[in-house]
């Protein structure tokens, strides 16, 4: 049977002020009425019921993310004790979900990235979900449509083609490249974006886990039953004491059995920056995009945001302003990636309240 | 006996989001913790007491006017039915204190200036209150620092020196000038800044406007003293029926009487701008002004106003932000004397709300 695990343990501080420790990335309505998260289920509501979607996320954030699920039955949204990386935490879910359901194939989805053409992306899950069954480590590549160095990247063995969806042989995984390898990679046609989506039977997974990463399958073997009373407090015991590792790293770089399906353009972003949400929304004749009313006076290219407030922008451009009730953010655009420096500046000033 | 007269009817529409209908410029606190109007009257009472200290307002405003200078008796704080420009206004004023004191000698004095050295401004009064008391129609020139186009100037008659502080012809009154001629009067040296300061008997002025705006000075003559039950009825009919025009335009460049007192650099600003009050405040080492929590990144020149607010700022320059509960500005700096023009569209809009 198929089952979805969607990731929304994130902190994602670059949406800060409006993302703040209670409500990180995935939990805000970022690109329209719905949250990341809630889009993120919506679009996988046609290939897996609710019944078969887990969600795993922090202890901090398990209540909002039920409050925001209410389709999703509670004891499918597992909490971390602590915040690991993807190895232990994808462990995890595979060893909760397998013992519900031996035959479990788990589909893995950040909740925190955008589809534009989500009925593209589905036709991608069938043939992810059988590569799976049958017994591979599968992971999705996108075709790149320009050379992001913000992305790690796949490498396909020749003959890769985009949109034909089918499991291809991978030679590597890529961390961020520089601007001169992206766009190498980019014209060889064999490197695909890493989303960060990975499908596997559960019982392979662990399997692999086992091998690559054995202290980590011991300590997580050693859990009771999920719906045992001391599941709570042998997780959070043991959860601390595994390897903090991503799955890329610990696992698909080194199994055998790795292949990726080349996706074509389904009009996926990892929406890193408030940049990015100005590139995906819609903006108006002057280039502006405005979640407030806005009087814009020879002003261009500016993303605003705020909530219930008239804001006026007299002759300013590319400029990102988000506004809360205790904080403001004025940005140049293309340098709201380094918004996570402030709040780590925040972090360092103690501003808890800000955070 | 000398008065002071602080005309506080404007409605200084720049300092929006700030300023509104109800709050206009004058008070608001720019530049300390006391309103303009307030600095005004302290600025003033080391020579005029508060007793003979007089105010003119508007009905809107009169009673805010009233709250901040608890000093200065309520019936000394005039306000026009109607608004119009300085000739009605100080005639009428003129009228009213001629009443009470045939002697009296006014000095008057715009109520939204800034003046850095006070003790500098005060060494000016004494000359120019004599020579108002001598008979002149009196008005003080500051010296230029820069060739500004956003003031009137006067010129004097050769031989005048700045900071020697007494009555000297003046030539003409020059409205705002282009940057040529604007560069062209500093050089000369004889061109001073206009600040809108006057000095002159009641009875002198009264004299003048008979000759050159008689039907003005006929109506306001018809007025009862300024105790009498029907003074309101009488001045709400007669002042929309006044000459709407600048004392300047209408007297002082007509009548023979007048001279200038040469000031030297006294800091007189008219605060024509958030601009303006970001060059007459204190700045930090990145160049930031700040009435708000501020966390500025590689952000230099920007001047910001947020009470109670965090503001962070990351890779901008040279910004006016300013932050209210219902509106939000954020305009290039150098760009703040358009604000007027946004608050003109907000009137079109009829957004009453946030005027």
């Amino acid at each position: 049977m198929r089952y979805a695990l969607i990731l929304a343990g994130g902190r994602g501080t670059r949406f800060w002020p409006r993302s703040r420790a209670r409500t990180p990335k995935q939990l805000l309505p970022l690109l329209s009425a719905k949250t990341l998260l809630a889009e993120t289920v919506a679009r996988l509501r046609p290939v897996v019921p609710p019944e078969r979607i887990w969600v795993l996320t922090s202890r901090q954030l398990r209540k909002r993310v039920l409050r925001q699920l209410p389709e999703v039955p509670a004891r499918q949204v597992l909490a971390e004790p602590v915040q690991r990386n993807t190895a232990p935490a994808l462990g995890l879910a595979a060893q909760v979900i397998h013992r519900i359901d031996p035959d479990a194939v788990l589909g893995v989805f950040p909740a925190d990235h955008h589809i534009a053409r989500p009925a593209g992306f589905r036709k991608t899950l069938r043939p992810a979900y059988r590569a799976a069954l049958e017994g591979s480590l599968v992971t999705l590549g996108i075709a790149p449509r320009w050379a992001e160095t913000g992305y790690g990247y796949l490498e396909f063995a020749s003959g890769v083609k985009p949109g034909e969806a089918r499991p291809w042989p991978l030679r590597s995984f890529r961390e961020k490249p520089d601007l001169k390898t992206a766009k190498e990679f980019v014209e060889s046609g064999r490197f695909y974006w890493n989303a960060g989506m990975f499908f596997w039977r559960a019982a392979v997974f662990l399997e692999v886990l086992r091998r690559y990463l054995p202290n980590t399958a011991a300590l997580l073997a050693s859990l009771p039953a999920p719906g045992d009373r001391r599941f709570n407090a042998r997780l959070k015991d043991i959860f601390p004491r595994c390897e903090d590792i991503s799955v890329d790293f610990a696992v698909m770089e080194k199994a055998e059995n790795v292949v990726g399906i080349p996706a074509g353009d389904i009009g996926w972003s990892d929406v890193g920056s408030w940049n990015a949400v100005y590139e995906l929304s819609r903006n108006d004749a002057q280039g502006n995009v405005a979640r407030a009313e806005l009087l814009a006076h020879e002003s261009r290219g500016n993303y605003v945001e705020a909530p219930g407030k008239l804001v006026a922008l007299l002759g300013v451009e590319d400029l990102v302003v988000v506004d809360t009730p205790d904080a403001l953010l004025v940005a140049r655009r293309e340098r709201t990636q380094e918004v996570g420096q402030l709040v780590k500046l925040l972090e360092k000033q103690r501003r808890n309240d800000l955070l």
